[in-house]
């Protein structure tokens, strides 16, 4: 059995999912992975709970609630470098909810870790979106190994298909579905609900922020995007190559249209091999898809990624839940399989 | 960079299939993943070739036509245990024709070599049908990593999905189109061709053996459905266990009905949690799936698999090519991925 101490980063919707679900699938982890995993830590921006023992969890939550105060584990002011310091080397749950463009504290928090020889397994994209290519580097140097499913797509396994299943296989085109906001969106347009009517109703059910623009211009898909060449195809992108266009600018009419025709516009992030060259050509935008298309019957909030390969024809995945659960499941699966191959 | 001694068992459509990709992807696989397979030896029913260096594949495929006979390297009637004997330990890549009710050679290829500590990948299901419990635990004794993702779905990534992308998660049901001869000729009779004429139909296209009934009986589906289960779930099912109906006693005219209604007849393996019990309902049979269901637009000779799971919601994955060149791909990804942990 492998005793691995966890720091988690961050205890919002994600963290505290993480944490709970952690607990719950303590079992399963020791019998089916021979893995114990022990939150030593949990660091949060006004301090740090830290612990030698596994804590209750409501203990835990009530500490949180009050904002720490009089728990004998709470550290007011105690920075990640100070819980590194005192903890012995395990793996960083990065959940913080980082800022939208510095992608701070997640960036600071990675950087740290992985050259401290840590592992990391990351639910934000910003921190991933600006620096992967460093921290490819940092993880060359340290051993830390970092994983970020739920980064890229929540619970749909998107990145593990491509880097494990698809392994020795050459990539020819990516196609996703990877927001499922404004795929929602165009889903009710097509039904017949304009789109400031959809986009409330989106808002309403708490799956589209106050300022919706990264989701329906395309930036979080093109987000996703970026991260998967960078982290699939060895590229080194910026979001400035990718070709982005949202669905702000589509017609509702049009959308109906195509939907009595038999077909579907979907907000499609596209990667595509270059003609005559070895390049790779990004994209995001709308796209009018018809019945035989692999992700022709994704809809609502759902998303999903086809893949066509030279030796094992087209693969396509969907589903996946998205909620905080969703994505702690997917911190879960990637700290079984970061410690599944060390453990080998 | 890792050498790995390869031998390869059966020199049939997928035992060359594979030697040609390996060759091929040698650069891939050395670039990628720091690994050089060396196939070293093939082994066939009249005789073995040996070979301290990799030989070019004409002058395999030559050797092949020939029978072996006058090629240096080509032992008559060498056998598998000869062949382990001369060669340092490395992966056996199982491809033959073995028979449908033994299971032989598979059978007794695979036990030696997990009791010799080789890694194995395996292309056939009868003997992992048979022996699976068996081969876990040489695998535990040995250290001998067996993988057989060709063997449940060819390039449909199947296994991983279930042993990788959802580790932690608990599986609550899985669903399955896996056999694709079967789904080809449902698409077909539902486009209104009757089932005698869809059937030789897939016979002229390859897709169906002189005899189909493991095919249209339900029986491949449930080979696979077993190893899922007994691999994926710790089970130790057997065939018997399994309600197989198959898709002779359909009415032509229901299957069309179906269709005209927007539903869809298809052959599904099942998986699902029994009520009120720890255990395991498995079942192959036609069901009436509407156009909400995952797997309503895998059609032809496509396959498919969704799995329902407690943190992770609903995945489903489609697609992946099942001619030889598939099944080598598969075979390919899982020695990448044994020796990538190895690595590790």
């Amino acid at each position: 059995m492998m005793r691995i101490p966890v720091v988690i980063a961050g205890f919002g919707h994600v963290g505290q999912a993480f944490f709970k679900l952690a607990g719950e699938k303590k079992d399963i982890c020791l019998d089916r992975f021979d893995l114990q995993f022990e939150v030593r830590a949990i660091v949060t921006s006004n301090g740090s709970f830290v612990s030698n023992e596994d804590r209750d969890l409501v203990e835990i939550l009530d500490m949180k609630m009050k904002n720490g105060a009089d728990h004998p584990s709470w550290n007011p002011g105690m920075t990640m470098e100070d819980v590194f310091e005192q903890i012995e080397r395990g793996c960083l749950v990065e959940c913080t909810a980082s800022d939208a463009v510095t992608g701070e504290p997640a960036r600071s928090y990675i950087r740290l870790a992985l050259n401290e020889g840590w592992n990391v397994a990351a639910a934000g994209k910003r921190a991933l979106v600006l620096d992967l290519p460093q921290y490819r580097r940092l993880s060359a140097e340290s051993g830390g190994i970092l994983k970020f499913s739920g980064a890229t797509a929540a619970a749909l396994p998107a990145m593990d298909i491509l880097q494990f299943s698809l392994a020795g296989a050459a990539i020819l085109k990516i196609e996703g579905i990877l927001n499922g906001t404004s795929n929602d969106i165009l889903t009710n347009i097509a039904n017949g609900v304009s789109f400031s009517q959809a986009l409330t109703e989106a808002q309403n059910k708490g799956i589209a922020e106050p300022d919706p623009s990264a989701d329906v211009e395309g930036w979080d898909t093109a987000s996703k995007l970026l991260l998967i060449a960078n982290s699939c195809l060895g590229t080194s992108f910026s979001l400035d190559d990718i070709d982005v266009e949202g669905i702000t600018g589509l017609s509702e009419e049009d959308v109906q249209n195509r939907q009595r025709e038999g077909k579907s516009v979907k907000l499609i992030g596209k990667i595509e091999k270059k003609e005559n060259s070895h390049g790779w050509s990004l994209r995001v935008g709308p796209e009018v898809i018809g019945a035989g298309h692999p992700l022709y019957s994704v809809s609502g909030t759902e998303k999903g990624m086809t893949v066509l390969t030279d030796t094992m024809g087209s693969v396509t995945v969907t589903g996946g839940r998205s909620n905080p659960r969703g994505a702690a499941a997917a911190l879960l699966k990637d700290l079984i399989n970061i410690y599944r191959v060390a453990q080998s």
